[in-house]
Formats: C-alpha cells, structure tokens, sequence
C-alpha cells in the first residue's frame, strides 16, 4: 500500500501512524525541512517499511533527489502537478532526465501517456504514475481496483 | 471555517470544493507553484471568500510572502512545524520578524505560548495560532470547541 501522505511536518508521527496501518511506503514532500524527511526515515525500521520522497515544487530536483536519498530515503518520485503541467511550455521530458541527473532510485508522475511511459522506463524510472491518464490512482502494472481522492493529499 | 488544506497542487480545484463546503478561508503551501497559488485565488471571488499561504519550509519567507500577496493571498503564515520547532537553535522570534519584513499582512504558527502571544501581536500579526500549545486547534481570541487532527494536513 502506498500512503501519499505527502507530509510537510511531524514526518515521525505521521509515517509511524502509517505504517503501523499497513502502508508499505508513505511520501514526505521535498520541500519539507530535512528534520522531518529524516524523522519519517527513523519510523520506516521498525516496520520494515520506506520512505518515499515527492519532489513536486522542488527547483532543482536533481540535487535534492541526491540529498534526500542520503538522508535515508528509498527513491524519489520527480513529480510535476496538475497546475504545472498546464502551465505553457511545461513537458513531461523534464522529470526523466531530472531522474537520469540525480542518479538515485525514481518514480516519475507528470501526465505520464501510454504514449510516453516507454521513454520513461528507458530513462531508468523503477515507476511511472498514470494518474491523470486514468483518473482513479491506478499505476501502471498493477491491477486496476484503486481509487484516489482529489482533493486533499492523501491517495492510498 | 479555516479549511487548512496546505494545497500543493490542483489550487482552483481544492479551493472550489472547499469554499463551496463552507471554508472562508483555504491555505495553499507557499512551496507551490505561482499557479497553483492564482488557481485558488481564482476560485475564491466566486464565494467571497481568501486564501492564505502557509509558509512552512520557505526559505526566504519575507520574499515569497511579498510574492503570493501581489498573487491575491489574503495573508501569509509565518509557520514553523513541530520538526523546525524541535532543531537545534530554532527560536519563534524568527517568524514574526520575517512578517514584519514582509511588509504585509500575516499570521504567525510555530510553537507560540503565553509568554511569546504579546510580542507576536506586537509585530503586527493579525493571527497568532497556538495550535501545539492547546493540541485541539484553538486559536488565541477564538472560544474553544475545535479539533485538530494531528496527522494529515485538513485542519477544520
């Protein structure tokens, strides 16, 4: 299961609560403060679970990709939202090569297509999410049956 | 209501639905995008209502305070989380300094107590939030009734 809790504070409590309801990964945004990336990092051991960092609205996601893993998390997911993807001039190319720089385990979310995903797996992404193409959380390779809320940062 | 979604994606959307539920004001993190900052703004008119940026994990809080004012923010929230709070050498005085060098309105959030509430009104914040003080979410000059949920980022 994957808690997008997408934290921003009290990273401990709020992945300790997570895991111990069973979620195998739970998200903390790149844009929190390295105290609380690393305080969800020290709740992942005792239930053998990780961590999980979303790099929406983070400048230079290469360098904070790097930062973040050395702080203990398991990869990061170059991610660009809904509101960044309408801006013009946006392209989805950003976040795997973002990915390929960082040289760390990654995700990426971002409009990923049916037209795109073979350009992202061949830029070394471990997942690419389909959110917006399907709507209803699935990622591509599991089965469909999720659901994700729209609003609020919680997708589980 | 303070519907506070900390939205960091999607802000006409969450905005909308949460202006439509009965919230007079939505706060979207300041660590957003300038879009996602216009898109909550642009949805508030429509039910008269404002948004406020919360600006946990800013760096350079006076500057992005500046920013997303002239976006259409209400206020800002100079806002230190319970992790920035328990850092070595973290003082709350930081928070209302950065509002008084912002040059417009703000609140502060970030480990304010009785002795700390008058110097915080001193620099001329419109809301102080003593939120880790009380654990239930009342903020000081409110009666107290409210409940915070301390994980998840929906404060209501």
């Amino acid at each position: 299961m994957f808690a997008d809790l997408k934290t921003m504070d009290a990273g401990e409590l709020e992945a300790d609560i997570a895991f111990g309801e069973g979620a195998d990964l739970v998200t903390v945004l790149g844009t929190a403060g390295d105290s609380t990336i690393v305080g969800a990092v020290a709740a992942a051991p005792k239930h053998g679970k990780g961590v999980v960092v979303d790099l929406i609205g983070v400048a230079d996601k290469p360098a904070r990709a790097r930062e973040v893993v050395a702080l203990g998390a398991e990869f990061v997911e170059m991610h660009a939202g809904l509101d960044e993807q309408a801006e013009p001039g946006f392209s989805l190319d950003t976040l795997p090569r973002a990915g390929e720089a960082a040289g760390v385990p990654f995700s990426v979310a971002g409009g990923v297509s049916a037209g795109s995903v073979a350009a992202v797996q061949a830029a070394g992404a471990r997942t690419a999410v389909a959110g917006s193409l399907t709507h209803v959380g699935r990622r591509i390779g599991r089965p469909p049956g999720g659901r994700r809320r729209t609003i609020g940062s919680a997708t589980i």
